[in-house]
């Protein structure tokens, strides 16, 4: 980068950092802040984020950038004019009191979230979701040119839109609604019952760090915490990127598939190239790419047979007594059970986006038809009969299961579904240009494959237009056809509905 | 607090959001930072210290204080708009850039000297402390008039100065010298023995934990953690103060002690009024009365008979085989051993203040008399030699011991003997007025000490000038009589030194 942006890279780092502080404010609220601490840290992150965007929107930012001229195409400069620019011209939309009180409101709503999910009680949440939505209906409307929802998708993935969501679930649904129901008429083999047991906490948390190691997770770079949500942050840099996972001591699924999820997540932030760091082009470039990452990991790597003939027998010797007598297949068969059943982050493969169908509709109900809080949960108990053909047995592994909404997350969730399409086109892209991958898998090792991933997708940040991105990685535009068709073979071959 | 300082309040609201932020990244940096995260977390705590600053020294500021009139005397806004303009003030003495460097300087030094004292390695740390060193002289030139360190003293302990200081010190000097070689004299009985064995960490947590509970710390407006250097943090509320410690598994009363210390400190913060959260009236006032909580809770209570005489018994249940033989005169005596040692935080009552006398006079050479960083650890022998009778062993056990100096705390040591001295006024002002506290004590209650501790010291926070809270809290101005009167019957005793 050169010296006529250095203002404007100063300007920025600033921002960055107050955007990092209060990620740290917001970890720490997460993990280890005591309950006392609620009132308080509300106020400190939303000032964070109010000084943040206002610095943002401010004059200054829109004279550095012109300050900058036109910096050589393709150039980091370039890309980061670009990305300051794009941000400038969203803040500016939006007024300070929209964003830092959306910031306090969330912080507050968090833990109310946590204390009404414990006791299921979605009443004491109302108006908390009602102040949320208001405050988010209002960011819609002040940044959409008429279709409030494609503006908050279009936060966390630029350029999407609803339509063409629309689309990639009208395809993910006819290819996989039939599999579900064809699976759903078979006898329940109870195939997943060896994953249900005693497993000490302490003995879940060595494995899944050992695995979060193999992939190449760098712990001198991070470190894994509990949380009542498993997440990832970043603070502006990869020098730090933190873990958060949680504990079901009677299910082995739940943590380590999350743990393997946020790794993936990890991975992309801890990927990108350290120059970018307190810069705009610091963190992944959407939410879907992001995705894709986590859930690359999660199910290509962690749920693949290659993955469990090397890592069945370390995990034989920490739970011998659950898993001494399993052999592959029951395994393998078991960590990829078909059953429609309460909670998004359990899902397998087949369902997951039954799950976020299901939020994706509610949340064009929401901000395009106007649906109530107050409607929200016979919504969502309606539509889990329709796609999954169960009613919730309560608010808390239902509408309350997600911290996004309470948030003020809307518009993230379709971005899971977008992530396991981009899964599978890009491991197929990489296994496609280095075969060796699904070799290395059955010894345990994962560096040609993290090496790809690295050099296509984590190193270049935010640089890149998401599009772009995946266009130059793997030779074409979003496809749902190679995840579909990897659906397809997996579980067809896992369930024997060959004569189908 | 009145609605002509509502704009005021807010404005400094902001500043001290600003302020937190910076704590609990800098907590974190201390906790659970991974070792990646050094650089960033740098320029991120460097960002929010600059932009505090540059608020604080704005015009804005001004005009909001100007605007607030006159206030009531007494009452909060008064103490309020009094506070907010000498911190103004102050701040508009001192460029941006030096406010911003020095964060970002201590910010790198600690982790260095982190480094430096697990090695023993005073050379690695020298460029860091010139660094240091230089933007504290400057602060001190830009702050003074004429006299640099009383400038730095003034930051600790409004109102000090070295001369007033240094009569203390010569008071104690005259008063405890002659205590601490009249022990020296006698044989060494090694009374200290009991407390060195084998003590499970876990162990030595809970106990520290019980004791800090009983002592009254709210332990959801707040945590313990580990940190190579216990500290107390407060975070501009007292909805969440913190504290760390360090244990040793070879010596009891390291961490037991520590955790006192920091406890002292955590219930003055969770004493301070609610009200006062984000103003510059939360907080303690000086550190010489913040160390007057510590050390009160330490030693007046914790290196107590009445004390031990109440815990003592359960200290036996967790360490059956340590402790299950002693008694309590026995274990009184060990707890209360006087010997020249070399760690400070390990000291005994008496040579506490040898330790403290020690850095006063270096601190005063290095800022009055141009000392450098290169002949500092030479100077540090000789004190050390002069005052303790040793030469220490290694720098990690002498010059490298405390965070105090790479952090840039100049100034702030003195404070402790200043605690010593108010640590003993305050409490006999409280058992004259509640002589049931010591009866109290012996059954392990602390609700009448704490309570006159609240409503004489803790509530205020920091509306009062620490010379007033003093006169009215104990009837008189701080006087070194009480403390020294007490530290020659204690050892007088526990040393069968009567007839001296």
């Amino acid at each position: 980068m050169d010296d006529e942006t250095k203002d404007l890279r100063e300007h920025l780092a600033t921002i960055s950092d107050l955007r990092a502080a209060g990620g740290v404010l917001s970890w720490d609220r997460q993990t280890y802040m005591p309950p006392g601490g609620v009132e308080a840290r509300a106020g400190q992150i939303a000032t964070l984020s109010r000084l943040a965007h206002e610095l943002l929107a401010s004059p200054k930012t829109e004279r550095l950038i012109e300050a900058a001229g036109e910096p050589e195409p393709d150039s980091d400069t370039e890309a980061l004019v670009r990305i300051a620019r794009r941000d400038h011209e969203r803040a500016v939309k939006l007024p300070t009191r929209l964003v830092e009180e959306s910031s306090r409101v969330s912080a507050l709503s968090e833990p109310a979230w946590k204390q009404a999910r414990e006791t299921s009680d979605w009443n004491s949440l109302i108006p908390h979701m009602e102040r949320v939505l208001e405050l988010r209906r209002e960011v819609a409307a002040r940044l959409s040119n008429g279709h409030p929802y494609d503006a908050l998708l279009d936060l966390y993935e630029p350029g999407t839109t609803s339509s063409r969501l629309q689309t990639m679930f009208d395809e993910i649904k006819t290819a996989t609604l039939p599999l579900v129901r064809n699976i759903a008429t078979l006898p329940d083999d109870e195939r997943d019952a060896p994953l249900r047991g005693a497993f000490d906490e302490a003995s879940q948390e060595r494995f899944g760090r050992a695995t979060a190691s193999a992939f190449g997770y760098d712990w001198r770079r991070g470190r894994l915490d509990r949380a009542a949500h498993p997440f990832c942050i970043d603070f502006g840099s990869p020098g730090d990127v933190r873990m958060t996972t949680r504990f079901d001591p009677k299910r082995f699924a739940v943590a380590f598939f999350a743990t393997c999820h946020e790794t993936g997540h990890a991975l992309y932030e801890q990927g990108i190239n350290p120059a970018y760091a307190r810069t705009p082009l610091s963190g992944g470039v959407s939410m879907g790419i992001h995705e894709s990452q986590s859930r690359l990991w999660e199910n290509l790597v962690a749920r693949s047979r290659p993955f469990w003939s090397h890592f069945l027998p370390s995990l034989k010797e920490v739970f011998p007594r659950e898993f001494g007598d399993l052999d592959l297949n029951t395994f393998h068969r078991a960590v990829n059970t078909v059953r429609p059943s309460p909670i998004r982050t359990e899902a397998d493969e087949l369902t997951y986006n039954l799950h976020i169908l299901i939020r994706f509709e509610l949340e064009m109900a929401l901000f395009e038809d106007g649906l109530s809080v107050k409607d929200l949960p016979d919504a969502w108990n309606a539509k889990t009969e329709e796609y999954l053909g169960f009613t919730p047995e309560s608010a808390a592994t239902g509408i309350l299961q997600d911290i996004h909404w309470p948030a003020g997350y809307f518009g993230y969730f379709p971005m899971y579904s977008v992530g396991n399409v981009l899964s599978v086109q890009l491991f197929e892209a990489a296994t496609q240009e280095h075969p060796i991958i699904h070799e290395e898998m059955e010894n345990g090792e994962f560096g040609t494959l993290l090496d790809w991933l690295r050099r296509n997708v984590h190193h270049a940040g935010s640089k890149h237009d998401p599009q772009d991105l995946i266009q130059a990685s793997t030779g074409r535009a979003m496809d749902t056809t190679p995840y579909l068709n990897y659906l397809k073979t997996k579980f067809t071959d896992l369930y024997n509905l060959g004569g189908s």
